[in-house]
């Protein structure tokens, strides 16, 4: 009798991982403290294998002595039509993007489309147009589909997935655990771009020029880089919760601190203006078409020369270097001269920013 | 003045392949004619390339001598828990599945999750752990993931994509195009336990005993089934649509006809009674642990008596042929001796079934 209470009172002990929220919030899909703790927390706990690495952009494995990356992500990004690209450049572009931070070469993707019921077929052939002229531009092809249907009111639109497989050349070894100390940290552009053009349609912003989206496909800026020299360490590109999250994510994998020099961090003038107004700090706002390298200092100045020569890395700039001091921590110098912590996004900036 | 006008007047032109319907219907996810139209039309005519078969449950591409199978499945299956499974075990099995149909071994899953604000966690995780054990059984590895979390409202509590890697075993060559005249068709077990497990939750209806989804992991059938004999010509695993689906893809994909006689069907008694209580033809209900075999005739009693080896397959039978009369239409010979075309479904059956 006491041992079948027991065995019921076991039955009954709560087998979350997660006690803090009963109830997923939409943080929890934000890029900064609460996603990081429910992929750490609930997902890779469960899923744990030699492959899995939580903190990186993708998977990668061997097979017939050639490796290579696997990585997924769904896009569900409100609206489905923003300047400078729509849901469907940003499915191929993000994917492709993941692929390229494991260093590889993008080669095939996959399309699953779940589709709310009402959705006007133009708005779903324009996607398709986007999907297929940002394939042909990265040099991707799309080989393999999906589509699902919900009644109307139990999805939004649109949301695509994509899958992609890329194969990684020989001495190319990147990931966020293999930042060293003295590391040059390089960032390929300016800032903030993205979240700040979903943001002001969103808010029905005007500016005296149209803020774009910097969604664009880096598989060739990573070529060039790579072309330039072996000695890249860390790729990552800055999307949902920013250069600031991304930062401390690689703080966080390889133990180390992070300096940067808030001088140095490009951004663009009217997008720092908007960011003041909406009340966002750049560090935080999403980015679909911008790297963070960090790389051998001898190797520095060759790999910022081959990002300048690029159309998408000719703003390429030094933002701080790996430090020893401070693990897990990243710290910047402001512009007035003094340094603050600059800590993960915790909660919620832009839903549905990708 | 002449020409501007002309170009205008091509650039108002519709573009859109498919003028029926201006809006997306329930019925373009159903997996039959509306399913086959859209994606045929729409994506197929804009992603064409060598490796893209939209008839295929996945793509084959080689690398460094090594064939592979890659393919993907969003999961919006209503609701969440039904017997014999959830979206978890579901969205493992499925991928798995998909690849199994390619003849491939399937090694590597994806898995992105699109949650509805306020989702329990409890449930998320009760999903998470049957994804783990669905991925244990078949022996494949969750290497990669994406969170993404949409407003309340704006979603259905949880929608699941997986995406699969597998490599195909030397000698192995699967494909719907495969087919030929005189092949035998081979069905691994009853039919339409999936579809009307979903139905009978959905709709309340209570039988004597409950009828579960047949949801199952088929690589180690096919594994199986492969060892046997390497002249299975065409695998398919007939989920939305039914068998009725399936056979009429493939009698397209091959140009040619397809025979198959109503009583060698297999159908659990009590499926039957409730597909005449719901007014289902078992044909046309999705399966999700079922397997459509077409193999040389020589090869067909080694294949039948692997199978029912398998406790996925022991109750398998041979279901009819392929044949050169009556290309691309599958015609069923009937109980009380007569013969009815079977074509594919048209509309929607069960919406939101997988």
């Amino acid at each position: 009798m006491d041992e079948q209470r027991m065995n019921l009172s076991a039955g009954f002990a709560c087998p979350l991982p997660l006690s803090e929220h009963k109830n997923i919030l939409l943080a929890h899909g934000g890029g900064g403290n609460l996603s990081h703790q429910l992929i750490k927390n609930l997902f890779a706990s469960q899923f744990q294998n030699a492959f899995l690495d939580p903190l990186h952009d993708g998977a990668i494995f061997s097979a017939g002595g050639t490796r290579f990356a696997f990585s997924t992500d769904s896009y569900v990004i409100h609206p489905l039509f923003f300047p400078g690209g729509d849901i469907g450049t940003l499915a191929v572009n993000g994917t492709v993007n993941d692929l390229s931070m494991c260093g590889a070469r993008p080669l095939y993707l996959s399309s699953a489309f779940i589709i709310e019921e009402g959705l006007p077929m133009e708005d779903l052939w324009r996607v398709v147009r986007s999907m297929d002229a940002a394939a042909k531009a990265s040099g991707v092809l799309l080989v393999t589909g999906d589509t699902k249907v919900v009644d109307r009111g139990k999805g939004d639109k649109l949301f695509i997935n994509t899958s992609g497989i890329g194969i990684i050349p020989e001495g190319v070894d990147i990931s966020p655990r293999h930042a060293r100390a003295g590391d040059t940290i390089i960032v390929s552009g300016t800032i903030a771009d993205h979240g700040i053009a979903i943001m002001s349609v969103r808010e029905g912003l005007e500016f005296e020029t149209t803020i774009e989206s910097d969604c664009a496909p880096l598989n060739s800026l990573v070529e060039a880089m790579v072309a330039a020299s072996r000695d890249i360490h860390v790729l990552r590109d800055p999307t949902r919760g920013g250069v600031a999250s991304a930062l401390n994510e690689i703080a966080e994998s390889s133990s180390l601190g992070i300096s940067i020099r808030e001088e140095n961090v490009p951004v663009a003038e009217e997008v720092m203006g908007a960011c003041e107004i909406l009340g966002f700090d750049p560090l935080y706002v999403a980015n679909e078409g911008k790297i963070l390298a960090f790389v051998a200092p001898g190797a520095a100045e060759n790999i910022l020369a081959a990002m300048r020569a690029h159309p998408l890395g000719k703003n390429a700039a030094v933002i701080g270097e790996v430090v020893s001091d401070h693990p897990g921590t990243v710290i910047m110098k402001t512009r007035i001269g003094g340094s603050r912590v600059v800590d993960m996004l915790s909660g919620e900036q832009l839903p549905r920013i990708c």
